[in-house]
């Protein structure tokens, strides 16, 4: 194949940046301490037969985290992110994820080390063979394995522009063993910016043989976790590749075919045999040390570098017999990966050449590359750039394992800076992330179709469900939340099914709306736009209105919809009920933004006080809003004799608002134990009269402790289709309610709690 | 009570005219020549044993057409204008309503005139009774049943602002008795303005005393369908009422309380019995005369005229003992009714008196009046006003049975005009309009509970359900629409079902898009945004396109979402597959407007001559739109180097729109039986991937006619959530698909088709 002429092509040009990534990352859990957890997997994380991912790997302390195959370096950072935060907040609170490869020290005895505990017997046979065969202790350093395919338009084009190749299956397959060929002869340049394993802990090396520490990565070099050197496979085709393997097996010289701890591996089937049938789909490399400088082990520059890396692979030509050429690549590495880390390499010149032929290579392309080529090629003139050498300068300053505990508190905190949001998808809207962080937990596969539009698939075996924003199922009809967004159909269905509503009318002009004036003018009522959320365009009029300000009422709600409703003004405090499966699973009262005085502080004091909450925040990014000092709340101050510079008394609560939404700093205060059951009743009974499976239905009840009994003990406002939840997982006050989790197993009832 | 007093309150002043209204109007079945039908009761408008709006009366020609309750006079002339185009247009074609009360010509033989084909035997069995003990000559007279009920918080509020009576529903029956004496008292000047049967045609009186015709109305005269002198009935009270009823009954002068033809009944319960538990709750008038010169038999300007009368009929006192008052009111009616319709009533100072009275109150009640007294007063003055007199004039000019056929046959063509409209909803949009008609006609309850929101509730029995757009049911889950409505999740869902979507990105900027820019330039692609309806923002390039053509293409996609799609553009027809129920319904081609030259006109006469075409509308009205010739249109033909003035060749199709949109033009073409099923099996199962029961999928099929073989022999564009459906039911060309009611027989599967 002239590959260079063919990455030329027009047609191919476009493509080659197409790629899909997936990431496995190993930590090993540690106490805050920085010592080895003595506790088993945690518990949150369900059952580890069926975890996409969140697994054990070799111990039971050995965390393996698993992203989904992802389009772009961006997205798959953000779910291994995302991983990371569910993984930690599962934990134990006294445990952290260690970010070194290396492992802390390990006991002193080998039976300390605990195997993992998995369920199938066959598993854990061959953790114990492993053991046996290399020793407990090797097993226990971490490491990232990258899962790299090129993409689909990117093989389809390069397949049409030659015709050496027959079937799209064959040729994928050449390409691959090339890139893998050429992996293994490069390589040693990942080993060199990359490596991060330059120092053991106490406790690694037992009775063995020890490289001369520091190196630049002791993980991948010939003192790391690899083959006995009888172990021998050729790259030369995977005719060759597939016999050399079955070979080794059958001289028992591996157990099976997945004891080849190759540094890449050719993927596509559960088998080496099966490639044959669908090609090799992609590679899976396992060189690549965690940089502990980064909370997940990696950082997107590393993740676009290896990108360019293996299309440097593709495009540069093979210089020596397929053998003789791996061959070489070995001992280069073997070499780099125990050179000095502040040293120059003595393959200086060797990765100079290859940083020139990458960036030809990008202008020959157009490839759009910015720094990344030119940013490593500094770390290969100077060496304390590297990985390796960063962190020998952190132990000659304090040791390793200090910088481990530290960097692990790092991550730690950041992971319980905001429990209300997931990393990695922190712009969704927070009842997407909790359900987002729920799915991940429990172990369901998920995909986020559509970020901006909060488009969610989950899956568990072959059971499908698709979610948009948190709520939106296959378990409601499609006309029970269109019931609902109509204020006055809510209404009529609620009133026809005998409960009690606001009475009132609807308008679709001020003119008409005006003629009704007298009906209204004495007493207490409501105006509010038809078809309208976050409490927009609604005023109450409390003792009856002039008719200027009932004309201006119905202006603010005209602005926000066509038609209008003007209805009687209930007395009593409203409360929203989440009703989800014929049960209400949280109860929540509003009430508007304020503060309470000490005495001391002024009330623009008390605000800033209040705003320290970190629950509170800006734009819906937290469960609750700062605490405004606008005009809004300057006249609502000033029509209670107070400026914000007023100090109000000790335990005096002064309100800045009127409304009481969440939105405009309101506070949240959970009472799901407090509410009365036969409120909570009817609350069911009304969203099963709309048909709904999930509500948030709006009640007025003037004594919430005095059960009901008559129609005028309660009054419905309304329902809504697209409740919020994060308000009730994250309130102000009371316990939280994880509603997210209840929809989940509302979908997956299959999935027991 | 002190009733005036009562109503002057301001609290119950802006409640004054709050109503409910329903109306009962019979007409007879003729042909078109105004012969009685000969045919059985419809078919089409399914069983009468629970059929809730058009019902047989007395004779099986004698329809009876009844509309649910409403609030205003509006609603319930929209509702029986409704209710008259569904019958008329389920009648056989040569068949119409008569349009006046008096029945068309009658059979020489009694036995021609055929008794109601009812299931109920007892049914049957009375009116068998009716015909021995009345005559079925005599039955054969229609009219209309008026309904009244004072507003539920205009009663309230006259109950609370008094204290006579404890109980609403005593204090309702005395309120309705009061009306009953005062309408008995007064309603000979409804009798007066609204008297509309001067004439009896042949057949009508035979052997029998008749009165001396030209009279104001027979019907409600002591020649029309009254029961025997024996039967007296006091109105003192509701006991005195239920028990001299009990007693006619007893004495066998009453068969059963039903066949007692007061002009108004107290209605609440099955029995007056019942009354004394419900209280009275409305009063059916049963004295009003077909108004022939309405289609429907009755205005705006009577209903609103006879609510002013109830309401006056309330507010003046009564000035004798019961049932002297009634009695007096029987005598003026009796005469007034037989006067001749062009003279002065005897009684012109007593109307006089209550037209001045009703004025009055009006003013003191703040009543906002128009003309609803002062023309009728006009009418006072002037009897040849009146209905009576109107007719008489017609029916010295060529004859009564003349006019009866000329009006007939005008109401007829206005039921024929539009078909695709269900008149008194003809604002809504017409899919909504095309179920209301098959409901009406099904014999589903409906109530339209909101009309610019098209929301309807539709019940059979106990069985509810609610639809919007005609299309938005129960049987869609939530989530389905949703995913329809995200096009890049339509593509992510359908290409994983294994199903051939267009390739294809998704950008959120453009920015990001010109970087895919080369990816697109050399081939057939189409820029979409995201989340669209009607082709809006779309643009196709089927030769690629230069980076400012792309950008420009990208700007206006950017209008109509966040987020665009590039696509590649597949070859091929695009046709819409209508599915419900897992069934394709309808297939439908679309072409742009076009015109088909014949040597002689120009393209501009053409599109006039196209215009034509009764389906053709403007703004959705219609199921056709108008063909435009405005800038983009003469673009268009620039292009292929016509102008509006150029004259095509006989045959030669010449192209107005790029778009194939039908509110742009385009024609509508069924070829639900020439498509392949393989095609429609793909359609079917390709909305069952997506979970939904209704879609309109759109598929590019390029040979229709060659079964489908590989994924290259279609692609799916998109599937609609909302898919229009009145282009199905009334095609440009092809078989029309009744799609509304298969949505209604996949709501009522109880209800065979």
């Amino acid at each position: 194949m002239r590959i260079k002429e063919m990455m030329r092509q027009e047609k191919v040009k476009p493509w080659l940046l197409q790629a899909r990534f997936g990431i496995e990352k190993e930590s090993q859990r540690v106490d805050l301490e920085g010592h080895l957890a003595k506790t088993d997997h945690p518990d949150k994380l369900g059952n580890r037969s069926f975890h996409p991912y969140i697994q054990t790997d070799f111990s039971e302390t050995q965390l393996e985290l698993i992203t989904p195959v992802s389009d772009s370096a961006e997205e798959v950072l953000a779910t291994l992110t995302a991983v990371h935060d569910v993984a930690q907040r599962s934990m134990p609170e006294n445990e952290m994820m260690w970010p070194l490869s290396m492992p802390p020290a390990l006991p002193e005895k080998e039976e300390d080390i605990v195997i993992a505990k998995l369920e199938r017997h066959e598993d854990v046979l061959y953790r114990r063979f492993l053991a046996r065969e290399y020793g407990k202790r090797k097993q226990m350093v971490s490491g990232i394995h990258f899962n790299f395919e090129y993409g689909m338009d990117l093989v389809r084009e390069l397949f049409q522009v030659q015709d050496e190749y027959k079937c799209t299956e064959a040729f994928k397959t050449e390409l691959y063993m090339k890139i893998a060929r050429n992996f293994l002869r490069y390589r040693w340049l990942l080993t060199y910016l990359f490596g991060a394993t330059p120092i053991s802990e106490e406790g690694y090396f037992v009775d063995e043989e020890r490289p001369n520490e520091p190196v630049r990565s002791i993980r991948t070099s010939p003192f790391g976790y690899v083959n006995k050197p009888d172990v021998q496979v050729s790259y030369a085709s995977l005719d060759q590749y597939s016999e050399d393997l079955a070979e080794n097996v059958a001289q028992g010289r591996l157990s099976e075919e997945k004891e080849f701890y190759a540094p890449i591996r050719m993927r596509g089937g559960k088998k080496v045999a099966d490639l044959f049938h669908t090609g090799i789909r992609y590679v899976e490399l396992r060189n690549i040390d965690l940089n502990p400088f980064e909370r997940i082990g990696i950082n997107q520059e590393a993740v676009e570098f290896i990108h360019l890396f293996m299309l440097y692979l593709l495009w540069t030509d093979e210089k020596a017999p397929a053998d003789e050429w791996v061959e070489t690549g070995n001992k280069i590495n073997d070499e780099v990966s125990l050179e000095h880390p502040n040293h120059q390499t003595a393959y200086i010149e060797e990765g100079r050449r290859m940083f020139a032929e990458m960036q030809e290579m990008a202008e020959e392309l157009d490839l759009p590359v910015d720094d990344q080529i030119t940013n490593y090629q500094e770390w290969l003139e100077k060496p304390e750039l590297t990985l390796a050498a960063r962190l020998l300068k952190a132990d000659e300053a304090e040791g390793q394992s200090v910088l481990g505990k530290q960097l692990g508190r790092e991550y730690y905190d950041i992971a319980y800076a905001h429990p209300y949001q997931l990393a990695g998808f922190a712009e969704m809207e927070l009842s997407t992330q909790n359900m987002l962080f729920d799915a991940i937990q429990m172990g369901l596969e998920f995909d986020v179709m559509d970020r901006s539009d909060q488009f969610v698939f989950l899956k568990h075996g072959d059971h499908k469900e698709y979610v948009k924003n948190g709520n939106m199922t296959s378990k409601d009809t499609y006309i029970s939340p269109l019931l609902m967004e109509n204020k006055t159909v809510t209404k009529m269905v609620l009133d026809q099914a005998g409960f009690r509503v606001p009475l009132g009318e609807t308008f679709t002009s001020i003119e008409k709306a005006r003629r009704a004036y007298p009906r209204y003018a004495q007493q207490a009522f409501v105006i509010k736009p038809k078809s309208t959320n976050y409490g927009l365009g609604i005023t109450i009029f409390k003792e009856g209105a002039s008719l200027e300000d009932y004309i201006a009422g119905l202006k603010i709600a005209f602005k926000e919809d066509d038609s209008v409703l003007i209805e009687e003004f209930m007395e009593g405090t409203e409360y929203r009920f989440f009703v989800i499966d014929h049960q209400v699973k949280a109860v929540l009262l509003r009430i508007p933004a304020n503060v309470v005085g000490d005495g001391e502080k002024t009330i623009r004091q008390l605000v800033e006080e209040k705003n320290q909450d970190p629950l509170r925040g800006t734009h819906h990014r937290s469960p609750l809003e700062l605490i405004q000092l606008g005009d809004l709340e300057k006249l609502m101050l000033k029509e209670q004799g107070f400026t914000i510079n007023s100090v109000p008394e000790a335990g005096q609560q002064v309100f800045l608002r009127e409304n009481s939404n969440i939105s405009t700093g309101g506070d949240s205060i959970d009472i799901t134990d407090e509410m009365h059951e036969s409120y909570k009743e009817i609350a069911i009974a009304a969203v099963e009269a709309l048909g709904a499976e999930i509500s948030g239905i709006d009640l007025i009840i003037p004594d919430k402790d005095k059960p009901y009994e008559d129609k005028m003990d309660y009054g419905i406002i309304e329902a809504n289709f697209n409740p919020a939840m994060h308000m009730h997982i994250y309130p102000y006050a009371g316990k939280g309610r994880r509603l997210t989790l209840e929809v989940l197993h509302l979908l997956f009832p299959e999935l027991n709690k």
